[in-house]
């Protein structure tokens, strides 16, 4: 089962691509999606389906594992990562259809098993559940990964995280 | 000129269409799009921008005027909305790509010549400019026409409010 894990964004959207089958779980691509901010919103938001549109045609994952978005104190910056969200969850429905949302605490929980996990500690499992060399950079890739990897950790029939 | 004014929103988005000529400016249509509390956020966020789209092919607007978010008190509605805000300014530059936004303040101050206008004064505005017979309902879909008669008013050189 191909897993498409991604960390909202409205600069940066993490992503990540796992391979998980019954005995192993591999990685198969990690990165970022960049908007450059001189662009106008209707540009960002066009570049961030485009980009995922790539993405899905590429990897054709079965499922897509998508952070939930926490409350920010900052009005500005939530709005602009919702409007972008939007898009992320619309693109999701239209190139794939299957998507899984998981809050941060979930996703603490499974790769760490504490929901109040550091997130340097998140960032080691999510190196040595993949058998990687290095942490994945930027954190937005490795938060993507985690995603992911929580979503390939819930057991399918108790799984009520699907939207 | 064919004007789209959308009044963003997540169960209710609002939409107004004006044809606005030197000598006129008429009602082509308007309305309210509506996504059920029972569908989940993928569906709700595909339905509207196939609604959209429907509208665009329909009217073929020449420019969009969508209504800036305001800051509201519940982070839960602002996400929803923002969300929502997100695939409507996509699916406007897809369909479109000609956007102006306005603010509450700068729509007020358009129809009634004051920034701090009731909300009843600026539905009364919009069934006077348009020669309509009662107040356009939904209230989303008088918000809607209201914003598209603040891009009709606003000149063309001056206008700061391109995105």
């Amino acid at each position: 089962m191909i897993i498409l894990g991604i960390d909202p964004g409205y600069a940066i959207i993490g992503y990540g691509v796992i391979n998980k089958s019954n005995l192993s779980i591999e990685v198969l691509d990690y990165g970022a999606i960049t908007t450059p901010k001189e662009d106008s919103l209707p540009i960002r938001l066009e570049a961030i389906d485009a980009s995922l549109k790539f993405l899905f045609d590429k990897f054709k994952p079965d499922v897509v594992a998508i952070e939930e978005l926490f409350y920010f104190k900052n009005q500005k910056t939530i709005i602009q990562v919702a409007q972008a969200r939007g898009v992320i969850v619309l693109a999701c429905q239209k190139y794939c259809g299957q998507i899984y949302e998981y809050t941060p605490l979930q996703i603490k929980q499974a790769l760490t098993g504490q929901g109040r996990a550091e997130k340097a500690q998140v960032q080691y499992m999510v190196k040595a559940i993949l058998g990687l060399n290095s942490i994945p950079k930027p954190d937005d890739a490795a938060d993507a990964l985690a995603v992911a990897i929580c979503h390939s950790q819930t057991s399918p029939n108790l799984n009520q995280n699907k939207v």
